[in-house]
């Protein structure tokens, strides 16, 4: 059995990997961490507990947690984990970082989009971007894997091909985003309160994103070229699910029956990728409660443009599906155990 | 593993039922039968079931159905089992049916309330009603079982041990019930139309709901004395959950403590239900995507009456999770095979 | 022009009385009060107000406001307007108070279920209980108004006709309440997070509301004995509305003919009454926008009970629309003016 | 008093129409029609209306209800309205048409894209797009007026300034479109029954949607240059409202206060369109309810676009407000009676 912990087990994405490394045949969960809910009962924190645990909260150093795990998933805002995490550290236990600390590989550009200086520079180098797919081979030789963010995930996964295979014009890309409210989080906020935002939609961060360059790092590297976006995300009255629009100029014509090819070449054999058929269209509550990436296009002949969309369940496969995924490669497990989850509906 | 079919495969509870035997480890799902939908692949009709099956489905007789199978899932409209199913089928395999044909023990009662005739009248008593945690000796034997109705599966565990240990006022009960959405299935309709429900809530069937019957039923039963109830059922703007506060006169006065006592007298062995601590009463969100049943109460000092709450996923418990527990007796498998989810939060 | 001023205009009460007395053609606005929003422009509180009005928040006396108005509203929590008002307020201003402090005839019914000591015992007796269609007569002569709760409003409305008939045991009355999530208020709180209440229902101060006494003190009033209720109110996931679903035996047979001539007999001259035609109940969606109150109720002929259910729309006529009508009565203007919206849907 | 008729009352747009049409000062509705409801009384239909009208339903012909009133509303599925309307009729009645039959001043492309031929083409001409902020002076002549798309209205209003004045690359406009459920109108449909899109995102027509053409008509006209546009709308699990995200590629650099100057120019004596403040942002909650289209941009600097976006109540501003506001500039009542609604909030 894997020994896991996870300090910031009560935000979403925490629970979430509670709940699936709970269910997870080869592992157990040893530490949970939380400096606000210190010492109380898990279930008071999350009702859905009741009966399946009464594990306390924790609220100790890292290097004590370090010692008794296989592996650490770390689950914090941003600019805390890097001031945490030490080659040390990584002697001791394996380190999956859902926060955004080591996804960018340009010091500078994280300093610029995120405000803060980071903890531990020397160490973003040896962290490997956890976007399972992509760096399979990487990631089964990390010590520290940087878990992707929500909307990168998705817009990763479903630009990835064009980019690859030179499809588009790299610098049209525009990626209109709508994302469920899990992904603000747990903390009280006016936007996030029911009556504010049930029953209405509107964009934040305009143009200002913190995954934007996340999104772009990772298409460069695919595309081999510097790729710039355009990134808008949404706010959807819904509680889970993340859809992206994705508009990008072809650089010639193409037939729908050409572009499935280059999905299918990169994609034909993940299990966690599904290229839907011609003319159905990914929709967020087809994928809700599992790790798939659900994907399609429609070619706009009018204006020779792709239009692409991508859905994922932000909590999963966005985060902590994802970085049990992530595990499961580290530790040559099969990568979809304890992830064979068919989405629930309605739910 | 056991072979088992569904006739009535695309309805809500039939869609349940699929997800679940899918992914319990000791079921294949042979047959999925469906008039509407015939000759159709499975994920045509659930888009999430891309990838998982591409299973179709058939339109045969359930005769041929029932030499395929070991155990035969029902999830159709009133009135239409009672006429499939006979002493023949019975003998080819194990029938559970998720609909109302076999719940009521009296004929009468059936076809007053249901307004139509029932098709196989010397199959009643043949029938056990397949609440799991009060029939379980007789489901094990049983050939038939009867799935209890959603309100009645959270009302019935509600309020048992208040009348099998006498002590409320009988003739005092009213459940005052509130469901999702899908408790009224998929079927179109205007009351369901996304615009009309949203964001509203109504009462409906007022003291006129069929599961009234059978909830008394249950009740008198467990109550040794003839049990009559007010039930108003509530739509709410949900997908699934269904909440009852039921109301019920103390005959004495009593403390939470022995109250508890009482309940734990009846469940403390049983793990779909969870008798949650004082002061913390069922939400739905805390039990959806699972079995589990929670209860609670609180007793009403000013009116000694006590208000007990009952909380279930409507679809799980109140449908095809109680229907795979059931399947789980007959076979002699574990009752919670199948069945372990943690419920999901916030989905 | 009547000069109106708002303490507290930030709430939702507050807010919702804003836009009513813009719209209202015999009033005008003159100040609106804050503490948290001191000098801020309400368009930046509130985004609806944008072009309409770019008045500015102030944080002054009550002593200073009251010589600036003829009729001041103060929406704040209960146990600040009872210190805040006194006889030299009343001589300048007449007063409608949205909160609590006014409403409980008994002090030490107040100070036990609010635990607070009441800052101006002396004026309980001054304060008329602003339920316009009960206390007409005797608000056209008041100074100070106690306006009453959402709750309160929708369960005094619906039952009061029984009681004050004797057509039902007093004793036995049952108010389930269902409320939006408005009616908890602007403040934040996890359990209105929009992922914490979305898509779930629960009870809540189950036989310990606040309006439990207020409700009993005005049947009591009308039904001429003492009555004591159980009050469950319930959180449901939508922005507005109150439902409430009331039980009571009837102390003989009756006709729903009957019981519909006693509730005619009360209501016949009302305009925001509308008693629904047999078979035809309220539901939230008909009276959102709108200062109606809709009544209709059920006969459960195999227990003797009658089921009433009421609706209004918890800010307008259960806050915000009533104050107004109160406002409309003390100055004897039409009681209707400002406040003839037809209820907006799908809103 | 003007004497009104509607033509397909029941539907969403038609009911608000009633709404506005009572509420108005200066109106009367003398018919309303419908053929799925005749005879009925409107509210049957509409449980709202109880109290309000006791008006019924009428199934005549339009000849009839051409002599009868001053101007004739028609809110009918395409196709059907150029059927009804002729010379003749609207020599008896002015008549503003919801639908989309005579929006296109193109008989082939409305042919093309609605895929009916057109029942009376001789009148396109005779036709006024009525968008009432770029058309005023033609709408005021006019008999027969062609009420602007939900989608459009809001699409051009918000770009409208950018094509006119030359700032943006005319072949760069992507409109990314989000829509509340009322959009899709009260037929029953299974991607709009509650339990199928709550809770979930999806986009549909994906380059494909009939307003489509309608946006590009304006804009080409407004930019005097051919206009191709990608459109992709979203169904959003709200009641009400429309946002749109629109994407431009800018010709040269240019300031926030640069491109608000524009927008000004176009827009700084429009009544109900709000250019709110740099760094505020459009969201639907702030327009429901209300005839306004809140619009406002941000320049991405990285990529030189402009993001801009606008947001409507698509049943008022994207419907029947609009539809209003055309009638009191033909009748030369001030443009805002009867449409001074604040938006209702939260609702």
């Amino acid at each position: 059995m894997i020994k896991t912990g996870i300090i910031g087990a009560t935000g979403y994405a925490g629970q979430e990997l509670m709940r699936l490394l709970i269910q997870h045949p080869d592992c157990e969960v040893e530490v949970i961490s939380s400096r606000t809910y210190k010492d109380t009962n898990y279930n008071q924190v999350y009702g859905n507990y009741m009966g399946i645990t009464s594990d306390k909260l924790v609220d100790i150093e890292i290097d004590e947690i370090s010692k008794k795990v296989d592996v650490l998933f770390i689950a914090l805002p941003h600019g805390i984990a890097s001031n945490k995490i030490s080659a040390e550290i990584l002697q001791k236990t394996k380190v999956i970082d859902l926060g955004a600390d080591y996804r960018l590989n340009d010091l500078s550009v994280y300093e610029k989009w995120y405000g803060v200086s980071h903890g531990s520079p020397q160490l973003i180098n040896e962290a490997v971007y956890g976007l399972c797919e992509l760096k399979r081979k990487e990631i089964k030789k990390a010590d520290l894997i940087a878990n992707p963010g929500c909307y990168t995930t998705c817009s990763i996964l479903s630009l990835m091909p064009l980019v690859k295979n030179n499809i588009i014009d790299k610098n049209s890309i525009i990626v209109d985003a709508k994302s469920g409210v899990t992904g603000a989080g747990r903390a009280l906020n006016l936007g996030t309160h029911f009556t504010e935002c049930n029953d209405s939609i509107k964009a934040y961060k305009i143009a200002s994103h913190r995954h934007t360059p996340e999104i772009e790092q990772e298409l460069s590297i695919a595309g081999d070229s510097n790729i710039t976006i355009s990134f808008t995300p949404h706010l959807i009255p819904m509680n889970r699910g993340i859809l992206i629009t994705a508009y990008a100029s072809l650089d010639k014509k193409y037939t729908y029956k050409d572009i499935k090819e280059v999905y299918e070449g990169c994609y034909k054999d993940e299990q966690f990728i599904r290229l839907l058929p011609e003319g159905v269209f990914p929709e967020t509550k087809w994928v809700k409660g599992s790790n798939y990436c659900d994907i399609n296009f429609q070619i706009d002949e009018r204006t020779n443009r792709i239009i692409v969309l991508g859905a994922i369940d932000n909590l999963i496969k966005g985060a902590a599906g994802q970085a049990v995924q992530n595990m499961n490669i580290i530790f040559g497990l099969e990568e979809n155990k304890g992830l064979e989850m068919i989405p629930s509906f309605p739910i």
